[in-house]
């Protein structure tokens, strides 16, 4: 019942939306990695709210503090804690949600489990404001990452059920480097215009819209992982169902696996032109038996339509026990798969960097002896 | 780097499709909890070889050894280990392997990571044979979850693209209970008839096919899991992936909730006949916010063809450093998806029955206190 | 490689002596438990610095502020984060440090692991400081577990050598807050103005001492931890190790059981007046088998004399690779022995709650159920 | 509540001492590390019971099957497991047990937990028994460090409190392994005589005498361990306290740093004759700050007297509530001091190879890439 993951990396979030701050503790981060401050900035912009009509109103500019673990622009090799303020909280509009709970919202279920003591103000510690600190994280995960070689990109493979072109099998670094430059990030810009026109034509209908967000690594060593529940698969996809509103996760071909015959699906071996072992094609999505096999890691996740919608909706009040209506004020987004974007890079990168570190530490930092 | 999980009730398997045997260590179990064996082997015959032309040729009685943990036919406390021994093995036939990986197999990443080192006849550990000591444990915790009123079952939810009848949203105990008692797990016998002609069919092609595997737990208390990592989604599909051969991992609505509106996705509550708070809908699969609803678990997982087939192939020989092609003898099966339907069930009991003593070991077993 | 402990109940502590903040994260809190913020910040003061002579002279309020998990004066259910601000450091006291390290201290072994890029300023995250934010999860624990009749007291058993009068084989609730209301804690007042002396005695000879801490919980149910590596010995050690300074740990007779017989170790059983089972003596100090009896827990733990001190001393500059003298300035401890009390108590209290909590937590906290 | 440690290296122990077999799985180990089987039957048969009157006549030859992991000589990388059948296993002795708990034993805090479902004849899963299985994991980890330089020796530093030569600050390989050869393994063998009388003296009354174990490791890199709780010490005290019938640990100069001043205690730091960095005392044990220095690593254990006497002792009866005196008959052990010594070197090696490990995997192994 922790808010934590990771093996060697250990990642925990704390923190609830309408709290005094959330942040995030990352322990066993190689010591001496350099932190680009600029660029964590802007990776943590891709997720901020209040930029434009795609997302909440609620203003956060999101500038994390550092508390310990960065010294002269640094890791030091102790826990990196990093907090970032609540400041445009408005908690009033929450409070007939303590007796009506939302449909689709954990409300009910955290009521259910810690009774009337959680603070759920703002959605509480099951908010999808908890992403800001992972991004911090996985932020840094990211730059350290990068510097061994090892890239990590995602775009919206499709929202609303509007597909973007898919990913090509090998995607290069510029590739997966400019989702991020990107003010929405699709290969496609003609589909990404119609996922964006759905997303404000769900907002002002008061209702909302999901999306599947498509993520791919490459640089990755052949060898991480294991077999069985160690694998690259099992370490994705624990950290993945931990990002709210994330309902499926899919590996290379994930679903339509099922209905391929092995010898359409099986990736035959061939030699590279370096002489290295390649495949001709990626169904595995770069994992076999649990480990990387050195092509492009792969996969997908679905995010459900945000669960707080205008529209009024049936519900139950908790102290009355009988049905009754609810519309829920505040200020919420139509749709967060274009915003989990850097999300799921950030997660990601947190959980590669510990399969990494777990595969050969002296890899990384750069200890004096 | 384990072949383990689970936080309360930790799981591991050990051993390797040739070796001397397999087996399951289970520790956490509560004490004093009546093992039925012979509803356990009844279990374990459902995922058996050699029974028919859909599966594998392989001849192996699986009865399992309790070497401990077990005593007078109640668990005591203490680690309870079984195992399962290797009698119809035939490592001639996979001498050619360690020199040519299998496409889509895990011949390749092994020796990337362990080097010659692996035990791989037979696909040594990642073989799909060290899923029987999974349903050892697994069976066992059904019998402790049962007893409490805990109903776990799985059916086809598609072969080859040949899809069974929808599970209805409230699956009771006789219909969960009914497909252990089937040849083929479905709901629909005659979509049952046409996957199983498709699986003769890529048999007699030397080829494979996959599957989808719904699965789905009734009985369970509202309140297990929590959020973010520790939720029931991260649990369960960190130990699904460790079944070989699953490549995704969707609850309730799934991937298909990326399509839908909020409005459509979100499930309004209701107070039930008997005053207990319920869903018109179960498209959350019966978890909020990592949490259990109340309402039935219910989650698909997507099964991919077989890479071990009769059909030449495409690899590289390690050795040589050169491409060659490959012609698997052996006996494999065809489709592995209905075999695995009891080890989806096992998996899911396991991991269920560890959110549940996280929650309140009190409830199980029996203390003198 | 990380700052943590615990199972159910997971504590991590982060920071840098002389970094921005120092704080901790509780996962796995119950939800619903009042936080008596007067009875934490008393705890508090009974490590705080610069109250005396008896230790360092930096002053340091250490008020904890709660940045989660703390709603309304009850703890959430979610992670629980709270800061206490560095506000006194010197750091120009330490610049010498980084190239002459201190014998008996951290700060070789630092350079060795992280290089050059560890925060060791004030000592860093190695710093007895970290206690601070380990005493408050610790006092949360404390007022948690004495609302179920658990209490958790210690006392200095000796200090330089000068000992107290020994715990009675059955300390009463009175008895054990007694040592937190104390300037002293000890049974014989006499003994412990000797103490006092020696400590003084010390300072003004630029020198420091050690001491042994003895610590008791009475009303502890019997039947917590478990065989082998997950019983009560196994986790109270590995916890209390992690505390600075300490360098010895043994339960019940410890070290001076070596030279019993059987015949005079063994505790004998015996109906107690009220018709439960108890012993005729206490030699196991509450553990049997890792398994605690229900009579009271009792350890001691040994600290060593503070390795700061102010005489000249002989260690190599690292960067010459040349033997050196040093003579550390900065405001140190010439005894960390009582100081550390507190910090044993909290740290007990966190293990026997995570250990009670594994045990049964449907005894806490209040869920709507 | 499990029998398992470790983080990057798993060991987890089973069996009970009248069960069928009992035995060890390890999680993590390095593939392509050979095995000498003679070697290690040589390690296991110095804690094998039944070889003279200084230990049970229980008669077991205590060798190990290995199920899986090891090939043709080899660990593969995937989980090893080794059984050991119990085979001279008498259970009549035990039938009284069941109802009068020994003094001093497991027999009542078993009870206490797992109510009458353990199998506790023989003792159970707490039986000293359980430290066969655990030797075989640790001789085999013994061996993969001695490889790399690592040497692990333990001593009886005293029994019955008579003491052995203390030693040496710098202990070198030779001495280390000379305990393994030796029938009793201490440094003096005068003193070692008296020891063996004072055992057969304690026998003939009936009675049963302790001792204290003292280990050194050698060859160990700086930099091993952390701060805090990850630390050497809390990794080591935590398995070691896992080992039945261990009552201390103290490193280095442990409890009688207390009574030294840190002027005494500090291991003033020097240049050596390569260059290196060195310290002129080790009253450290090899660990600041929870981190190794390259010296020597030095702790001892105290064990106490074993429970099981012939002598009468009082107890109760569980199931007629009242007082009552018990005979224990069955063979037991007079002393299990010093054939806990291989014990105490097996966990330490297992212990010492999961740091390792986690500090630089690539050091181990030999993957093909």
């Amino acid at each position: 019942m922790s808010s934590e993951f990771g093996t060697i990396l250990r990642v925990g979030v704390f923190g609830e939306s309408h709290g005094r701050a959330i942040g995030v503790t990352v322990q066993g981060l190689p010591a001496g990695e350099a932190v680009d401050q600029a660029a964590l900035e802007a990776f943590l912009d891709r997720r901020r709210p209040g930029r434009n009509a795609l997302s909440t109103a609620r203003n956060e500019p999101d500038r994390p503090v550092f508390l310990s673990g960065l010294y002269e622009g640094k890791t030091t090799g102790s826990p990196l804690t990093a907090i970032i303020e609540n400041l445009d909280a408005r908690s009033r509009d929450y409070s007939e949600l303590a007796d009506k709970p939302r449909p689709g919202h954990a409300d009910y279920t955290a009521f259910v489990k810690w009774g009337g003591a959680a603070d759920m103000r703002g959605g509480g510690h099951f908010s999808g404001r908890l992403t800001a600190p992972l991004c911090v994280a996985g932020g840094i995960a990211r730059q350290i990452l990068a510097r061994r070689g090892v890239i990590v990109g995602a775009h919206l493979h499709s929202v609303a059920g509007i597909a973007d072109k898919p990913l090509p099998m090998l995607p290069d670094r510029a590739l997966l480097e400019s989702f991020g430059e990107r003010e929405f990030p699709v290969l496609d810009e003609g589909q990404g215009k119609c996922m964006q026109d759905a997303i404000l034509s769900a907002s002002h209908a008061g209702d909302s819209v999901g999306g599947v967000i498509e993520c791919a690594a490459i640089g990755l060593p052949a060898g991480l992982g294991g077999p069985m529940f160690d694998g690259v698969e099992s370490g994705l996809s624990h950290a993945l169902f931990g990002i709210p509103a994330i309902k499926g996760v899919e590996f290379g071909a994930g679903f339509a696996a099922a209905a391929m015959r092995g010898s359409e699906h099986n990736d035959p071996f061939r030699m590279g032109e370096q002489g290295e072992i390649t495949t001709e094609t990626n169904h595995a999505g770069g994992i076999l038996g649990g480990i990387t096999t050195g092509r492009p890691l792969v996969f997908r996740v679905a995010v459900k339509p945000t669960p707080s919608i205008a529209k009024q909706q049936r519900t139950v009040s908790l102290a009355r026990r009988e049905n009754t209506e609810l519309v829920v004020h505040g200020r919420h987004d139509p749709c967060v798969a274009h915003r989990a974007v850097p999300v799921v890079e950030a997660v990601t990168a947190l959980v590669l960097l510990d399969f990494m570190l777990e595969e050969n530490r002296a890899f990384f930092g750069a200890p004096a002896r």
